[in-house]
C-alpha cells in the first residue's frame, strides 16, 4: 500500500475558499498533497480541481474517505469522483481491419507502459485475431450488418458488462456506436480520428487531406458523444506533408501519429487527468 | 550581373524525356544548372519542374532565352515563365487594424530578409499609417463601406497598376476581394488566415478555436481565390493550446504563427518556387 | 484597483500541510485564487508554488500581505517573493549588431503584449540607435574593447541602478557580462543562445550546426550565470533544416526562432512564473 | 516487372553538363523519369544527384544499365551506386534489453510497411528472443564480456556475411562495436541515439537531459562510424518536456521518439535516398 496515491477530480461553481477548504481536508487527515492543479472557467463561473495525496500516512481509510468528503462535497455542490492509482481499469479495445493502434498498444501493454488490463479485444471483422490471441488477450468477433447492428450492439453491451469493462477505446474501429449504446459510457469511450479535427471529420480523411492540399495533417483523441467526430478533443498532434505524398504516404506518415496520439489520451484518462466540460476537456498536465 | 541566376517554372502533360531536353536546353548554351527539381502528378499525368542556372557564361542574353526556348516549350505544350533572380518584384500590402504581420515584413525588410520592393501599404483604416510613413513607405486609405466597395476596388486597382505591382499580400485585410479585383492577379495575391485550414474558414477563427477546445492551433498562407479560405494553400503551421489559453491567449499565440506563415509563403513566392495546380500548391523547396 | 492580482512565488522543504496553510492564508483574508499551481522536488525534498489570488475584495492593503505573511514563511523556512499584476518591471535590453530581436521586441511592445517598460536600450555599437530612438526608446553607447570592459560595465551596471532596472534582457548582446556584473542580477538576466543547448555552446552555433550536419537547429532563452551557456534554461524550440541549408538560411531560420524563443521566456519570467532551482527552472504554465 | 524501377545515386566533381547528360542517358534508351533530384555542395564543388526511372519500356536489362553507364559514369569520375525497387535489402536488428525499437519494427514488418527482409535478430541478451520468435524471425544470441568482445564480433560477422546481410540496425544495441567491424559495413550500419545530437552523446542521454534541465528532448538516427555517436545523421526529431518530467517520464516520451526516428531512417536509407558526405548526409526526400 506504501505507493499508493488517492486522486480526487472535482468541479462546482466557483467561489472563495475551495482550494483552502478542500487542501485543509486533506491536511487534517495527515495527506500529503503530491500535485495539486485547479482551473477557473471565468465565463461560467465553474472551478475544476485534481489533487493528488498519498495514502501513506492518510488517516482515513479509502472507504471512510468519500463519507469524509461528502459534507464538503454537498456543501459546494461538486460533481466528484475519487480515485486510486493501484487500480487497473479494465479496458475494452474496439478495433476493425486497420491494426497499427492495437499493435502500439499491445506494444506498450508489454512494456509496462499501459496502466490497464485489456480485458477484450472486440471486432466486427477476423483480422485482428491472431495478433490478439498470439498476445494472450481475449477476441470477441461480432460481424456487424446493416440489419444486425442494434442487436450486435447489445450482445457488445453484454459483454461489457459481464467483463466489467471501465473503459472504451476505439482503435481504428469503422463502425459508428448508437447513442443508446454510447449512454452506458458516457466519458469513457474513447477514440482516434485521423485527421486534425474538426478539419475532415466523417470518412476517408486522407483522401479529403490529399484533395484540399494541406501541408499538415493531425490526428485528434476525443470522447465519443452521440455527434460524430464532436466529442471533447483530449489530445491532437500534426506532422507535415508536402505535394510528394500521395494519400499512401499520408496514411503512412497518420498512422505513426494516430498511435501516439491515441496513446497519449488513453494514459491522460488512465492517470485521472481529464474533466469534461461541455464539448471540451480540461487535461491536468 | 555575374552572381545572377534565370529560374524556369513550366507544367506540361506528362511524357518520355523532358527533364533531358529541358536540361539539354540550359547545357547546349553552356548553363550551370545549381537548382533542379520536378514532380509528376500521376493521375493527371502532368509534369512540374523548377530549374535555376547562372546567367554568368550562359551564351544567351536574358531577351534571347524565351526565343530560343519557345520551340522547346511550343512543342511540349508548356505553360512557362521565365525569372530572373535580380529582379525585384513590386509588392502592395494591404491591411486593416491588426499590425503583426505588417511590423513583422517592416522588420524583415530591414534585415535585407524581403526580396522585394514595398512599393505601397494600402488600408481601409489609418491604424497602420504611422507606422508605415516612420519607416519610409508610401500609405493609402481607401475606407470601404458596403456601398463603395465596388468603387474604391476600381481606385485600388488603378493604383495597383500605376504602380507596376507584381504581387498583394494581403497582411490581416479584413476585407473580401470581389472576383473582379482577384481576376487582375491570378495567384499573384497571398492571405494569411489565422487558422488550420479548412478547419475554422471564415470569421473569428480565434474563438471558433477555443469554443471547439482543439489542442493545437495553426495559421495557414495561401493564394486567394472567389472561394473564400479554399484558395491554393502555400504553407502552414502549427502551435499547442491548452484549455487555460482563453482567446486573447490564442490571439497572442496565433499572431506569432501568423508571422511566420505569411513571411514563409511570401519567401517561397519570391523565390519563384510555387507552381499551383488546381486548388493546390507544388512547392519546391 | 478591481483588475489587480497579487503573486506569490514560494519555495521550502516538502512537509505536509503547506498547499492548505497558504491557500488558507489567502482564504483568511477572503481572497479569491485564480491560479495555483506546484511542484516538489522528491530527491531533494523541496516544494514549490505560485499562487494568484484578487486583490479586489482582499482584506489586506498591499502593503500588510508581507507582514501578515512573514510568520507563516518563517515557520516553513520558505524563500518567497511577493508580486503585483500592474507592477510594469523597467527592462534594459543589451544588443550589438543583430537587430532581429530588439525590432521583435518593439514589435510586441508596439502591439501592448510587452507587460514591461523599456527604460534603456544598452550596445556596444551604435547599429541599434536609429531603430531605438524611433520608437522613443532611450540608447546608450558603451563601447567594449579589452581593456576597458571592466570600467565600462561599472558605468553600466551605475545606469542600470539609475534607473532603477528590474531586468536585463541580452537580445543578442555578443559581449560576456563578467561575474562581477551578473552577481548583482541574480534571476534577473535573460539570454537568448541561438543553438539548442547544451548542443553548440560558445561562439558561432549555426556554423557549428551546419558543420556537424544536424537536421534541426534551435535557440534557448536561460538566465545567465558565470558559466556561459549553463545558466537554467527557461524556453527552447526547434526547427528542422536539412543538407540544403547553407549557413546563411541556418541563420535566417534562426532569427525567426530566436525571436520567439526570448519573447517566451520574457513573458514568462514577467508573469512570475519562474522558480530557479540549482541550474534548472519550475516554470508554471 | 512492370513497376519495378531503376534508382541511381551518384557523386562527382561538379561541371556543367551533368544533369543533362545523366538524364540524356536514360531518355536515349526510352526511360520515363518518375523522380530527379540534385544538389551541388558549393564550397566543395561536388555533385550529388538521386535519379529513379521506369524499367517499364526501358530498353536496357537491368545488367546492361551497369555497362551501358560505365563510360559517361568515368568521363565524370562518378561515384555511383544502382539499385531497383523490387530488391529486398536483407536486415539484421542488433537489440539489447529496450524492446521497444525492436518491437515498433515488427509493427511495421507486419503493415508492410517495411521494405527489406529481417533476416536475423541478434543480441548480447535474451530478453528479445521471445518476442522474435512469435512472429516467425530467426534470433541469434552472442553474449557479449570485456574479454570476448572481439571473437563475438567474429561470430556475429560471419553471420552476417553467410545471411548475406545488406544492413545492420542497431535499435538499441548497447554494446559498442568495434572499428574492425565497422569497416565492413560502411554506411550500411544504422543506430537510434536516444538523444538530440550532438547533446547527450555517451551514456544514459535521459538522465544528462534531466541533469541539465533542457525543455526539449530528442533522439537521432545516424550511420555508425568508429567515432561514436559522431556518425552523419539521417533524421532527428524532438518532443517537449518541462520541470514535471522526471527520468522515467523523460525515457516515456524518448522511447516514442526514438521509435519514430529510427523507422524514418530505416526507410530512407530503404529507398536509396541518403548519400553520404564527410560526416554529414545527403537526403533527397
Amino acid at each position: 500500500m506504501s505507493d499508493v496515491n488517492a486522486i480526487l477530480l472535482l468541479s462546482c461553481p466557483d467561489c472563495k475558499g475551495l482550494v483552502a477548504r478542500i487542501s485543509d481536508f486533506i491536511f487534517r487527515f495527515d495527506g500529503n498533497i503530491v500535485h495539486a492543479d485547479q482551473y477557473t472557467a471565468k465565463a461560467e463561473k465553474l472551478f475544476f480541481m485534481r489533487v493528488e495525496w498519498e495514502l501513506n500516512g492518510f488517516a482515513l481509510d479509502r472507504e471512510e474517505i468519500p463519507v469524509a468528503f461528502a459534507p464538503l462535497a454537498k456543501q459546494y455542490r461538486m460533481k466528484w469522483a475519487l480515485h486510486f492509482t493501484d487500480y487497473r481499469p479494465r479496458v475494452a479495445i474496439f478495433v476493425s481491419k486497420h491494426l497499427h493502434c492495437l499493435h502500439d498498444l499491445i506494444l506498450r501493454r508489454d512494456m509496462g507502459e499501459l496502466a490497464a488490463d485489456v480485458a477484450a479485444v472486440i471486432s466486427n471483422h477476423e483480422e485482428a485475431r491472431d495478433l490478439t490471441e498470439q498476445f494472450g488477450m481475449k477476441y470477441f468477433h461480432f460481424p456487424v450488418t446493416g440489419k444486425n447492428k442494434k442487436q450486435q450492439e447489445k450482445k457488445e453491451l453484454a459483454l461489457l458488462k459481464e467483463l466489467k469493462i471501465d473503459l472504451v477505446v476505439l482503435a481504428r474501429y469503422m463502425q459508428i456506436l448508437s447513442g443508446s449504446f454510447l449512454k452506458y459510457y458516457p466519458d469513457r469511450i474513447i477514440n482516434i480520428h485521423h485527421s486534425f479535427l474538426p478539419a475532415f471529420a466523417g470518412s476517408n480523411p486522407y483522401q479529403q487531406a490529399y484533395d484540399r492540399g494541406v501541408k499538415i495533417i493531425g490526428a485528434t483523441g476525443h470522447y465519443v458523444t452521440a455527434q460524430l467526430d464532436e466529442g471533447p478533443i483530449i489530445a491532437q498532434d500534426v506532422v507535415k506533408i508536402s505535394h510528394r505524398d500521395a494519400v499512401p504516404d499520408i496514411q503512412r506518415k497518420s498512422k505513426d501519429l494516430e498511435r501516439i496520439v491515441l496513446a497519449r489520451a488513453l494514459r491522460l484518462h488512465l492517470e485521472n487527468r481529464i474533466l469534461v466540460y461541455g464539448s471540451k476537456t480540461i487535461v491536468f498536465e
